[in-house]
């Protein structure tokens, strides 16, 4: 049985409780054990706040040590002593520390061949700082860590009614226009493609696609020659659409007339995907060289250890990452 | 009984059928009746086209001229005969310059007392253009016949589930966050509370609300001073929102935390407003003198004469516009 490597973030976040509530799953059900990092003893202490039952089966082993063939593994050292104490709820320093630990070991052990895909629980930003790391987001510190150029990496966030790819993505809104490029966006289309089928809708940057040149020149200067060049690969590539109109069908509870959206800024791809998609949403990275999958929700400390995290996101996450 | 006034928009797109289809409607049912700016002629000629009777007890009487006490008017004079033989679903100057007049004499009449409000069915801009008038929308068009400054006037988008106003509009997408103003982002705050309740959502302008300024710093140095300008004026105002999530409620079936929501550029506000409220989203025009809606969709010149253009947005603008 092929393995799926975890990753609990925040240990004052709703990771904790998401990953023991997963590993509550048996194997058989996702297709995959999982091999979750995250300190056994946070997360035993995690799973009393939260009222869950410890699950059957699991194994806890050091990193670098042998895993059983079969059955969920929770791969835990000394250096998890440290966060066993946190306080949910709360930026801490040791956290973000932590939280870096298992991702590193996580990603170490997908590239050497451990594991054969990861899904990672969201981090805090600011415990990541405190502990001397500082990214816009996980997508970009997992572009750090595999030593992929950020040029090559694509969000992409996944549901059953809705995909969409984002062109440009933590940066000021006042930049995302003039980030665009004609061969980046012609990528994005071809990976766009590639992970989610040849139909793709591009969206526009302006009201109204520009409206022919009035209310901006992207379109006529970026946006339709990196159509032009992903059409002549041979993909259906529709746009630049008109944003405003173009989820109309998603409010009338019709079918997406493309495989896959790609938006030009943060917002304009994740607002009609939030509301298609809320506890659903899977976030799903492109141009690694490994699956990487995450729930598209946050830490949410306020709900952090209660037992009372909707697991939704997080087992979509599972399930799409999951070996077919 | 009071009078609406009902502009046709561009002759050859579906404003004239549903006018005709207003017209249809008794004015005992609307709450007042209808002065219809269209050409009588070109209303009948596009009836016949679209398989709509003529409706009973409609007058048609010159510009200038008496209107009758009750019943829906078609005000029409003899210019009106050049737009009889236009060509639906095209683009054509007379069509621009009839539009343009039906504005025009429907904006005198409804400031000079005749009518009490004015609805809109949509215009070409570049049939307007042809005609020598050059706008970016119908608003533009409007505060400058009114001669109210254009920083004074503010589009807000209307439904039961969800209505928005919009800081910046018909604007390059690179200029919406240079454009932003404190000053003008609290009196927006203020319009709208007057015009849809003191409960105000205000959305940031950055990814995750500038992440403390990591994403753009316009919601510490303009929204932030804005919102505050606007509490200490008594007003119940949230933000800077997080614009991603913000719209969940919609897409779960709930219903608005806030009586409205400022948008801080165009496809931000209309995005989720369309999806919303596809067939049933008023226009809402603050700050000009009187009360003015219009539909939320186009000319939709490819439905235009057939009998098949929705009524449901023109019907509700009406709704909206009718004296209580």
């Amino acid at each position: 049985m092929k393995t799926l490597a975890v990753t609990c973030g925040d240990a004052a976040g709703i990771g904790p409780e998401l990953a023991v509530r997963a590993m509550g799953v048996p194997p058989e059900t996702w297709g995959a054990r999982l091999a979750v990092y995250g300190g056994a003893g946070l997360l035993r202490r995690v799973a009393g706040f939260a009222g869950l039952a410890w699950p059957d089966g699991v194994a806890v082993v050091a990193p670098g040590e042998a895993w059983p063939e079969n059955g969920h593994v929770v791969v835990s050292g000394d250096d998890d002593a440290a966060v066993e104490s946190a306080t949910p709820g709360r930026v801490q320093a040791v956290c973000g520390e932590r939280a870096l630990a298992w991702v590193r070991a996580a990603v170490r052990d997908v590239l050497s061949g451990r594991a054969r895909a990861l899904v990672t629980a969201p981090v805090n930003k600011l415990s990541m700082r405190m502990a001397g790391a500082e990214f816009p987001g996980h997508t970009e510190l997992l572009a750090h860590l595999t030593g992929v150029p950020w040029g090559d990496v694509r969000m992409m966030f996944w549901s059953e009614r809705l995909r969409v790819v984002l062109e440009t993505i933590h940066v000021p809104l006042a930049e995302a226009p003039r980030m665009l490029d004609r061969a980046h966006l012609a990528r994005t289309i071809r990976m766009a493609a590639a992970a989610a089928g040849p139909r793709v809708g591009v969206l526009a940057l302006n009201p109204h696609a520009g409206e022919g040149g009035m209310f901006g020149r992207e379109e006529l200067e970026i946006l339709e020659p990196a159509i032009a060049e992903a059409r002549a690969g041979g993909l259906d590539v529709s746009g630049p659409l008109v944003p405003d109109t173009a989820f109309c069908w998603l409010g009338q509870g019709g079918d997406s007339p493309h495989d896959v959206w790609v938006a030009m800024h943060h917002d304009q791809g994740l607002i009609p995907f939030k509301m298609a998609a809320f506890h659903e949403g899977v976030n799903v990275t492109l141009g690694l060289p490994f699956i990487r999958t995450s729930p598209d929700h946050g830490t949410a400390f306020d709900l952090a250890w209660q037992g009372r995290a909707n697991p939704g996101s997080f087992f979509a996450a599972i399930r799409l990452a999951a070996p077919a």
